[in-house]
């Protein structure tokens, strides 16, 4: 008899399918989305554009009008970005331009955890360094790391699931340091405000990932990778050359647009983090941390349980509650005003 | 100075990025899609669902409801079916799921381009087969080679660009003699009506891989995995969580119903084929090869020039013309009747 397991890559032996684990509850605040679907207009012109589609055709595979767009509005040349299915298949597209060298990819622990999953897939091997108690980056750490060879260095900024900006200072060592490549994905940039995007000129070997996937459009799957043009010219020989479908494409076209629509509604985030993490401030027995994103990390003593009473009262946060540094840690992302009073009233009384 | 150069993946060193080379006609021949958009009451059903998506949400990260309509057509369970965004994907699932053993990726050659493409992308050494002078597979080299290790081999039956199936038997032959993975590509199944599926449980350590990218739905991206459940579930854990967007998702559900006018158009597709071969036979200085396919591949003298000739005259082809078995070698697209005999009335005249 055929034995498939002995077949599967190493890496992958120990790997688990990613799992979404979604009671269905009405207040959803586990995924780090918007709670604002698109406006009812940006919809109908969505459906109106259907219309406009030839099905049967595949789409443009360079994904022009989208990259035109972002260009404008991130200020560097269409020649600089390449669309993804999702940032996820632009982390995969990193590692298999720079991968195969025997260095390893290099992350923060805790953070994004499909840096390690997907390097796992691409035969990578991974070196982990801790976060220090404030969950900053061990800058000796790190630089000596990155200094060792052509790694591929995965920086989450703000940082998933922790959410803080790591020190801007210590990010700059690492990338004088480095000998490899140094990815800096900032998609909750629209809630930070903070980008190493004007850099991109002193750092040939860095890369800045975005998406709309923050932003009101997860349903899109549309991430974007800004680099310089040889950056970005290396990485599109591994592109799947129709990786975004049209109905993406014309959807991202219509829904990008409303720029101001989208800015208003970060602000209003915003507004609500800073609410919601002073109510929580007042709450004895929770330990929060700082956030410069559209969520907030907090302690609770027996975690696990309290997302289950959660889960009861019709709230679904994100349960980091494992053994190691997210020990008894919940993230709850931003929702509407309402939706925050809910789960705010229900952490209180809990 | 910065030296990328010396940071790329070796093998991708040397790897183009996919240009697409489409010069604006009226009649697209080339790139073997369905010449027909969905029908109007498809699109509209498209356009109204739209309005119930919620863009701010992630996708079905299992694509639950695609699953159970394919399963449903195809007669196996949800669970030995993955979709990926394109067969492109699916392809890079696979590599990443069974690669990494030192073993080579096997391709005939020629065959459709991205199996050795993705391959060097995630690092694997590639061993490639020639056909035989019939288009066929080698027997002897691929039962030998496979039989050296766990390999992963890409079979597309019927071929790309050639347009034939391969031998039945020589294909069990492989099957039988492989001590690793075994992929049927077969994209253009609509147009051959052959396939390996019914025998899934025989072969443990076979992947049948199917597209909607050739029966109308290019822009769609939806590629389709059919294997064992336990297959399935290994692969799985290499996809990427939010593979396919919501758009694609609920389009592909309300296109995939109208299974009917899918087998209609395909039928009238392998009518035309039928016709236009025996039309072609009839021209002097063309050599036409056997299709089981929706597409026609050809050799004729001076091949290139001949394809900048009908570009001219406003018919895109696709030019396999380089050194090698395709020397001279076009490939047709059927389309619509029309535009069918706007290309034989061309290629008679030329």
């Amino acid at each position: 008899m055929f034995d498939l397991e002995k077949l599967i890559r190493p890496q992958v032996r120990d790997l688990k399918a990613y799992h979404v684990n979604e009671p269905s509850v009405d207040v959803k605040l586990h995924a780090n989305e918007s709670p604002c679907n698109l406006d009812k207009s940006v919809v109908d012109k969505i459906s109106a554009e259907i219309q406009r589609i030839d099905f049967n055709r595949y789409p443009d595979a360079a994904c022009e009008d989208v990259r035109n767009i972002l260009a404008g509005q991130l200020s560097v040349e269409k020649d600089q970005i390449l669309a993804g299915n999702g940032s996820d298949e632009l982390i995969q597209m990193i590692i298999m331009a720079f991968g195969g060298h025997g260095s390893p990819v290099i992350i923060p622990h805790p953070t994004f955890s499909m840096y390690k999953n997907i390097a796992f897939a691409m035969g990578e091997e991974v070196k982990v360094i801790p976060l220090d108690e404030n969950f900053d980056l061990d800058r000796d750490a790190m630089v000596s790391e990155v200094k060792k060879g052509p790694s591929i260095t995965f920086i989450s900024y703000p940082n998933n699931p922790t959410g803080n900006c790591f020190s801007e200072e210590t990010i700059r060592d690492i990338l004088e340091a480095s000998k490899g490549i140094v990815v800096i994905d900032e998609a909750y940039f629209d809630y930070s405000k903070k980008s190493f995007l004007d850099s991109l000129g002193a750092y040939p070997h860095m890369i800045i990932l975005r998406t709309l996937s923050k932003i009101g459009m997860a349903s899109l799957r549309l991430g974007i990778l800004i680099a310089s043009r040889s950056m970005a010219d290396i990485i599109n020989r591994v592109r799947l050359p129709y990786n975004i479908g049209s109905l993406q494409q014309r959807a991202a076209c219509i829904a990008l647009k409303e720029r101001e629509r989208i800015d208003r509604e970060s602000s209003i985030i915003i507004e609500e983090r800073e609410r919601v993490f002073a109510e929580m401030k007042k709450i004895e027995n929770i330990d929060i941390f700082n956030s410069h994103s559209n969520f907030i990390l907090f302690r609770i003593d027996n975690g696990g349980k309290i997302f289950d009473k959660l889960v009861k009262k019709g709230v679904l946060v994100r349960n980091f509650d494992s053994e190691g540094p997210l020990k008894n840690c919940l993230r709850v992302t931003m929702g509407t005003p309402l939706e925050n009073d809910i789960f705010l009233s229900n952490i209180k009384n809990i």
